[in-house]
């Protein structure tokens, strides 16, 4: 690496994505069964039939999580839930997982217990094995980080980089609920913190912060796929929003895109929540995240097989890269597809 | 789990391994591939021919490092070791690492990169792939957190849990001299903080200090067995301390011991340092850590194979798990061996 005497390089100018393929650039790759390192869902491993594949993800409290209104046992579901989210989305299936904790002296036992009935929740319900870890004290808050390993057959193996021109850009589910469920979280903490009396008034918004506190991955849509006999050319999950990902698998992949926002899945009560908010819905599907969804492509031919599924939607299709990266809007006006934020028609 | 009304239990009442062991008892292994979960150096996966090993390390600044004197590039390097050190432990051939780091905003693009040229150091040194990882910002320190993936054939992997009674106590290298290089580092540290003007006093003890702030891991150890026709009947590294590891081994195999301590290998500087600071140097021995040395067993037969090498220390042998865990001091008196510390003679 180069060490010269200019000003240091601030991080953030970098961001997450830029500083992890620049630090990794300069280590080569030496047994000839790591297939895939850095820059998928997760890497990829040869042990002769099945392949090993790995991910990992530290969740810092204060950052990703606010223990003022995430319960502990709901934290480690989801610790676990965007592990595993990881696998399938590369059409794998996960077997293990080993977790390492920094705790700070301000939790009990029980508090640590309940964290672990919500992995232990979580590794039965996806059949996963909690094989291994580490627990230190910790001088700040709660840290948890994940390591999840999972298996998949070669041949079933999907990475991002496999999208073709003319393929067809799927997504499961729905979009944006999770952030909106963070957003009436956030609201609901600065009344209490105004007025501690009062009661969180969080009627009627049940779906949405399910999608915030529990999120589900979705192991069954992997197993769709193979009940259906469709495997996608391409595929990630939305844990950035549904515009980073996006980018992603056409970067990675050397197409362009049109998306159709119409077409863009959301909950109504996704969409009423953003409209109290005054948030174009469009935007917090674009841009909110943690939806753990799977964005995946498929070749028009398989067209057929998905059309009829009420929790596919088909919200675009793959163009030349020479297109650029396109989304039409309701109006049929069109704007470039950015990763963060999108200016809903200039307003 | 049980959840009762009776006041919370305090985390350090546990210890480290009690806590391991009391969550983990809950999770049930579900998958016929996971051979070995919590409770060795590395959880064991099977993957038809090869076993898969994986282990994880957490670091947290202020707990496990301190950046005032350990330099950025060492700590990555040391990162690295001490989970490959895991691997070696269990006889397998680390072969990938994932890194999740979190880092705060006083870190510089040129700090992480300094650390990232110490993990490529001990990638090119021990032949190991970076294959993946997750960063995040911290709102305290820098936390580093490494998962490691290795391999073995079956017959290769040697457990905790395979000593037998007869069987000779043996470990690689020296000890005790981490922890003296990190007591003189301290004092340094101290030194300075009196008086800045000082420049620190660190002259004759670069052995010692290299033990500390740069260790290895043991894979020429694990080639040596490869061509002596040794696989031992238990291993462990020594991270914590050689009363804690022998003792891993004891309990986990149902054997009692007799360790000798005028056996126990000590590096010249180790001892000189030890008696400057009026330390125990046996103590030091027994409870530092951080020596990553393997701790291993092998029946008596295999004696003629290993007494020639002077990397190699037989410093006990395995008994009746009814005669307990025995220390043999210099002078012919026979203590109880206990995991924290050792109350040499009696003084």
């Amino acid at each position: 690496m180069d060490f010269d005497n200019t000003s240091p390089t601030d991080l953030a100018s970098l961001g997450e994505f830029g500083l992890i393929k620049h630090l990794a650039q300069h280590f080569d790759i030496k047994h000839s069964s790591t297939v895939k390192g850095v820059g998928d869902d997760a890497a990829v491993i040869d042990n002769g039939n099945l392949q090993t594949l790995v991910s990992t993800d530290l969740l810092l409290e204060g950052v990703h999580f606010d223990l003022s209104y995430v319960p502990l046992k709901h934290l480690g579901y989801k610790a676990v839930v965007v592990n595993l989210s990881d696998i399938y989305a590369m059409n794998g299936t996960p077997r293990q997982i080993v977790v390492s904790l920094g705790l700070s002296n301000r939790f009990s036992l029980e508090a640590i217990e309940e964290l672990y009935q919500g992995m232990l929740l979580a590794c039965n319900k996806y059949n996963v094995d909690l094989v291994g870890g580490d627990t230190s004290s910790s001088r700040s808050g709660l840290i948890i980080n994940i390591t999840v390993i999972g298996a998949a057959e070669k041949e079933e193996l999907v990475y991002r980089s496999g999208a073709k021109e003319g393929d067809l850009l799927c997504v499961s589910g729905d979009l944006g609920g999770a952030y909106m469920g963070l957003q009436v979280l956030e609201r609901e903490k600065a009344v209490f913190k105004e007025n501690p009396k009062l009661q969180p008034d969080l009627e009627g918004k049940d779906y949405i912060l399910e999608r915030q506190l529990k999120p589900e991955a979705r192991k069954d849509v992997i197993e769709q796929f193979k009940a259906l006999g469709i495997r996608p050319t391409a595929m990630i999950d939305v844990s950035d929003g549904l515009a980073s990902e996006i980018l992603h698998i056409c970067e990675q992949s050397g197409v362009g895109v049109d998306l159709y926002e119409e077409k863009i899945p959301l909950d109504s009560l996704t969409y009423d929540t953003a409209r109290e908010f005054n948030l174009d819905p469009t935007v917090c599907a674009l841009s909110g995240g943690e939806d753990y969804e799977l964005l995946f492509t498929i070749p028009l031919e398989d067209y057929n097989k998905i059309k009829n599924l009420p929790d596919f939607s088909v919200i675009g299709h793959l163009t030349p890269s020479s297109k650029g990266y396109q989304l039409i809007a309701k109006a049929g006006t069109v704007h470039p597809l950015k990763a963060q934020g999108w200016n809903h028609l200039g307003s």
